[in-house]
């Protein structure tokens, strides 16, 4: 058994860490630890101890060391759990949410740790779901049109609130002083390989989906920041890097201090940060064209590989080299998906079928699914729109709301909680429907992530509401066995891993044996409720009817006039 | 106290009759006894005791015996209470639920009872929700518009399966032996007059709500019923009568056999027969031109009076001397409006807020309204349309269904609440709209029923959507007093009671002290949110976009495909 190789993958979720310990002939993931971090998110005050400072509405940090102590604790937690030696332990790989990103020292000091700036909110890492800098994004978005940037159609003619330069523009705004100490701006995925490695990189993936880089133009010009604020015509070169790697390259050595850490051996490789879903591709088997990934979960993100640079309606983003080195990345997401189900149990649903499921000993979860599974397509006789939390693609507009229509006396909560499933699937299947009209081939759907491991009906649901066959990665955590492939790329074929993602998939990467199939009956069912779902979609979507926006108007002017 | 003058109200509701004695001279209720039917409604199997006689869905049947027994339980018990002597008991009025309707011989006995149709179940009463003649009903309002029949107007365009000859017609399609054994046909209104007075008498309301007679033009021609059925040509000649009596009219006296049953004295003035609905509207003041009655309830029956008949969009129907004589009386109606808060606190209302009111001591209904009411109009970012059992008036439109738009991830149960409650304000904004469009003034809404008595919320809501004052009837039951007062014209002013209707609504109805008042700021939001409805309520409702409709259809198919 000397021969055998193994990879470790670190996922840095939004609660907690996870390492992954992966054999590298075949996948198979040997062991596994998470680590809670122990100040999670960070949305109400900051963890001073004693001392408050209260967070505005919107906020969401972490603490850089939480993700030191995922490294201290998971990894040397696998190796222990495996018995394997840290000698066979070829590479090792991150992934991370994004847009995560700190301002940190030119050593890589997070701002966060020096005692000047622990109190002042800017100084933290700020996670993905920190929604402050909408003000920002406006302004950012404002500017693109106004002065016609190539870069705006790539991102589905909008830059998120979430991304890398609302954040920064946000601390340019709100705190000054941070950001003309901030000597970097950084994703916290590559200040976690820099902190492995103990030298910056920048990987192509988060630059590309999030800081509007592109391998053929780019960052934005100065012209373009300095129109956004003076301070800003710089950012790139003062506070980045235009120096992007490739994912799927060696980001370099283990440093001596990670080895500490982690239990590794100083000297193995370390791979170029990426991103969960975006590295959960190679995981779910595709390293190809024609094969959509949806990873999904409380939202869902949907990934597909296209060999040229093509405008989709919609779409997140176009990244060339974002996933697959060599291709082009396309990325693309519903906002709310999973969130839509845990509202309609938590909020939805009455006490009789809690009781049931309680007496069936089931997740209401379950319980619902069960009874919604005894319906027909159709036989709710209720359509919905999925846009409780706004309308990623393809409409790109988070003013957009939930809908639900065909209610009589008879309707019962399995009713809605099929027609919530459904209008996912619709949502689904539009993106699908977009980037096949775009000339980005979609001919399946491999599916990862929580749902995907554990809703039957859901899975059946989208199947027949898109007519396409969705086979089911094996993994029930993609991200890590991904970052773990990446891992194994990083160290090469001659250290006993692999020259490129494409052949690590090739032996790393599995499905499951469910595979869902469309049934012709049911598909041609859904094919009528499709039809609706999209005339309602474009109604009060695309502008004849501005409803949704004109509720939001009313209803900020009835918390102003109360408040 | 020898001239004290008393009359006795007999309302004939669903599950129960209710008397009421009632003061002449001021409209005091002095004593109120009910009889809940010992039958109930007869929706599954007919009283035969071992002998099962099963009915199909959409049957909904009474026991004629159910209401002779109302009579002999309830007057009684009011004299007992109040120790009235009957002598001063000066008059009887009744009003019933419309059209409930049942075949008896020449002599009035219902077929029920006789031995040979007992166990038939077409020779019962057929209750007002009976549901079964949709087949009947569609071929009436074929054959009307085919034939151009000048009368279709004055129903809105369409004759309901609820009403009297699509329940005929019913009994001749599926019961031909029961049709021809029917001396006549009457509505159960008539016949407790009949088995009160010894004699037949029909009255103008539910002859020209529910059987298609008005004073000017009288009952559809003969060539009409011939069209729907060769052996229906002769329906109003051989089963019904042409003398229609006015309400307000005396039917005649008590005979010596009903005396026996109420303990009331024969001889006792009868009036003519009512209708609960319409018979509240001088209950609760109105007699004149201007004010609309608004009857609230699981359903909400919109009544209101004008100098002469005028075409109003989805009205229910226009009958002269139909609730005051000398008056046209106009009825519009929402299907749904209590039966959607019953639906959503039985169906969409979760454990968290069922516990907060256990822990409150209230009851649900009343839990959301001390919720919904801390929210301000619009806050809730929620529109709906109230169609849950389809739209009476003003689009009579029985297959559209309900919507609900704007929801959020942070969307709650108190929201949904009082979104349903803003919609069907808006609905009957809506009808008070057409009403006022076609000529017909409605400047206040004069509320009455559970709704009006219980829910403070919604009343205001109700006032501030509508932007017109809303008082409320002071009597909690306003049919049975209507009854009563009808009851004191019949004995008319000589015998101690009132030579009109009009006389007797000045001395004994009366308004409760509260009266709703819109407020300009709420009102000027229920602006901004009623015209949202509108736009919705046409786009849905007007063919813009059936979609409610093909839903239903994909529904029977769906329901077909799987039975």
């Amino acid at each position: 058994m000397a021969s055998r190789r193994y990879a470790v993958g670190v996922d840095f979720g939004t609660e907690s860490g996870r390492a992954v310990l992966v054999d590298v002939a075949d996948g198979r993931e040997v062991a596994t630890a998470t680590y809670e971090y122990s100040h999670g998110v960070i949305d109400e005050f900051l963890p001073l101890g004693e001392r408050k400072v209260r967070l505005a509405p919107d906020w969401a940090l972490q603490d850089p060391d939480d993700y030191i102590r995922t490294f201290r604790s998971t990894v040397p937690a696998v190796l222990r759990q495996s018995g394997v030696d840290p000698a066979s332990v070829i590479g090792v790989g991150i992934d991370f949410t994004a847009c995560t990103m700190l301002p940190v020292l030119a050593d890589g000091t997070p701002l966060c740790r020096l005692d000047e700036f622990r109190a002042s909110p800017h100084a933290w890492v700020k996670l993905w779901k920190h929604h402050a800098a909408q003000p920002e994004a406006d302004r950012i978005n404002e500017a693109a049109e106004r002065l016609g940037q190539p870069w705006l159609p790539r991102y589905g003619g909008k830059i998120s609130s979430e991304w890398f330069f609302s954040k920064a523009l946000q601390i340019l705004d709100e705190a000054p002083e941070i950001y003309a100490a901030a000597d970097r701006l950084i994703e916290a995925a590559d200040w976690v390989v820099w902190q492995l490695t103990g030298h910056e990189t920048r990987n192509s993936c988060t630059a590309g989906y999030k800081a509007i880089w592109s391998k053929q133009d780019g960052f934005p010009e100065s012209d373009y920041f300095a129109a956004l604020d003076p301070r800003l015509r710089n950012i790139v070169d003062e506070k980045m890097s235009r120096q992007i790697a490739s994912v799927g390259e060696r980001a370099g050595d283990l440093s001596a201090q990670a080895a500490g850490w982690t239990g590794l051996r100083a000297g193995t490789a370390v791979a170029v940060a990426n991103v969960d879903a975006h590295v959960s591709v190679p995981a779910a088997t595709v390293t190809e064209p024609g094969r959509m990934v949806a990873v999904m979960g409380t939202s869902i993100c949907h990934l597909v590989l296209g060999p040229s640079s093509r405008e989709v309606e919609g779409m997140c983003g176009v990244v060339e080299d974002g996933i697959i080195p060599g291709l082009f990345g396309y990325e693309a997401g519903q906002s709310a998906v999973g969130d839509i189900f845990g509202w309609f149990v938590d909020h939805g649903v009455p006490p009789e079928y809690h009781a049931l499921a309680a007496r069936q000993d089931l997740d209401i979860h379950a319980l619902l699914e069960q009874e919604a599974a005894k319906l027909a397509p159709g036989e709710s006789g209720l359509l919905a729109l999925d846009w409780w939390n706004g309308n990623r693609s393809i409409l790109v507009d988070v003013d957009l709301t939930g809908l639900i229509l065909g209610m009589t006396l008879a309707t019962r909560a399995p009713d809605i909680y099929r027609a919530l499933i459904e209008a996912t699937a619709f949502g689904t299947r539009l993106i699908v429907d977009s980037f096949n009209a775009a000339g980005v081939a979609v001919n399946e759907i491999v599916a990862c992530g929580g749902l995907a491991q554990r809703n039957e009906l859901l899975m059946q649901i989208y199947a027949d509401a898109t007519g396409l066959e969705i086979p089911v990665a094996a993994s029930s955590q993609t991200p890590a066995l991904g970052s773990a492939m990446f891992g194994a790329v990083a160290a090469g074929r001659l250290a006993g891993g692999y020259d490129s993602i494409v052949d690590a998939a090739h032996k790393m990467a599995r499905l499951a044996d469910v595979r869902y199939r469309p049934d012709p009956d049911r598909a041609r069912v859904y094919d009528q409720l499709y039809a609706e779902y999209r005339t309602l979609h474009d109604y009060f979507g695309r502008g004849a009817n501005d409803v949704m926006k004109r509720l939001k108007g009313i209803r900020t002017d009835a918390l102003g006039a109360g408040g």
